[in-house]
């Protein structure tokens, strides 16, 4: 391999060529990457779709993320979209723009993380189309789809008073490893080098999507901008108030503790703040059997002055917003 | 409406709402925006996919596209490679990256294109949700969606010796409304302002992607590279050679002639290397009656010396690479 080959230097169809060879087949694809659109299988007669995009120095950074990394961001955080729904993901659409002088190699290495995070998170998922176009910075746009199996969508708005809330997945680890690449701290970062490893390659539960919707799941989303302002949207979809307990939360937070002190942040912060572990949170009636990968967290209440308690007191949507960060 | 506001000022879910409020439903929705993923109906069992960018300061200029062209641009662009696999839009996925000063009315200015476009090429499509992010230009990133009908897609490898190739739509009015802009020659802008909105609005012929596929049409795309560059993709896929009938053309390139004249360029150029109109270019059987949208342009012949050919001459693969540019 040239290591100097730019995709300026070898164009677009080249260095679409190069890339479509690395990545996995979908199962549902009919036709895959090549023509002007790809067809796909949806055995039920309907599918599930939704889009997420990476932008350079707002979502990520080149020093921090390799090529690998966001590949593999790109799909895992797209794909977990569609879990909340209660869907098996089976194939992506991937528009990546990058200036011109970007290397061939970086390329490789972003279709490689594409294709590992289909083949880990989500056998059987695959690319099965793409755009390659010149920019100022990289921005990956990612459509992502699914089949729902003949079941019902598992929406926002389903939550009814006196169900539990639970959630499938980590909390706050991938908003840790982020402090800990901020804090510019070496040591720290290479001491829990497994928090920022989430942050780079989260690992979303997805499976555990369709698991919740078989278990009688009444809403879902996943947690991409923290369980505060995720959790808020549920409450106004479905019009109730959710009570989160601190003692449930304990957990999640113990396994953040000795990161956070050494660099000395509060880590109920990560928690209840941080949203890109792209965990699965989820309601579910009261008498329901919580799927094996589900922790409840708290109930939910008739609708009260805040849209979300922990404990006895409102919580504020702290929380990422992706315009204003 | 205070036209002071930003996106950064209202952030991301204020935004999303304000845009959503003025798009129109798709009728295959079944989950329209504003949960983790929509859910479409697949009424044969299959969908087409595909996406396309569009990128600030490569694809286009802010002082010569208002946000309506620029929306309008972005469905035209992506429908025509639905068409051109003889599928019927149904449903797209934007997602959007911005500077956090742009202003909501461009917003809403660009959710205004996406909607008239859609309403007047592709009626019954619609766009079913959209990502909103900060970012240092803008880019514009669309995904697909469309039915075959039961049908069986056409794709760009079936054309067969024997076949004649046809166009629907217009050929270089794109490339020259480009032209126009770029000669500041504000005199022959207005005089032909009719190319310069082709430019701005392109008019694919939706419908005739279908019409082609129910005609028998053995290969299709839509010309987005230009008739040389995407013709050659036909040939080599087919493993044929094009031969394309100057004589044929001279009609596209006699109504731009004025136009040329007055900047002083050859329209040759425009019809053979512009590609923006997003035109359908097929194949059909000899003995197949052309659907009224299409014009006959030339044959296919056996493989030979080069992909395509200009009467008895090689035709070079000039046109437009969206790395190079």
């Amino acid at each position: 391999m040239n290591t100097a080959e730019t995709i300026a230097s070898i164009g677009e169809n080249q260095s679409l060529k190069r890339t479509i060879a690395r990545l996995n087949q979908a199962d549902s694809a009919i036709v895959g990457p090549g023509d002007d659109a790809a067809v796909l299988n949806a055995p039920d007669g309907r599918f599930v779709v939704t889009t997420d995009t990476l932008v350079e120095g707002h979502d990520f950074r080149l020093d921090w993320s390799s090529a690998y990394d966001l590949g593999w961001k790109a799909v895992a955080s797209n794909i977990a979209d569609v879990a909340a729904m209660g869907a098996v993901p089976t194939a992506l659409v991937v528009a990546l723009t990058a200036p011109g002088t970007t290397h061939v190699s970086w390329l490789e290495g972003f279709a490689d993380g594409l294709a590992a995070a289909c083949r880990t998170l989500a056998p059987g998922c695959g690319i099965v189309g793409g755009d390659l176009a010149a920019s100022d910075q990289i921005v990956i746009s990612v459509a992502a789809h699914g089949s729902l199996e003949g079941r019902e969508p598992v929406l926002r708005s389903g939550a009814r008073a006196g169900d539990v809330i639970a959630v499938a997945g980590t909390l706050g680890r991938a908003a840790a490893g982020l402090s800990l690449l901020q804090s510019g701290n070496t040591d720290a970062i290479s001491a829990y080098d497994d928090l920022v490893n989430v942050q780079r390659r989260p690992q979303p539960p997805i499976a555990a999507g369709v698991a919740a919707a078989v278990a009688g799941a009444t809403a879902m989303l996943d947690l991409s901008d923290g369980l505060a302002k995720d959790s808020a949207r549920i409450a106004k979809a479905s019009e109730v108030t959710i009570q989160f307990d601190p003692m449930l939360l304990q957990g999640f937070e113990a396994v953040l503790e000795e990161a956070a002190r050494a660099i000395e942040v509060d880590e109920k912060i990560w928690v209840i703040g941080g949203g890109e572990d792209h965990s699965l949170l989820a309601t579910f009636p009261a008498d329901a059997v919580l799927p094996r990968a589900f922790k409840r967290i708290g109930v939910v209440l008739p609708a009260g002055a805040a849209p979300v308690m922990l404990g006895a007191g409102p919580l504020p949507e702290l929380g990422w917003d992706s315009v204003t960060g």
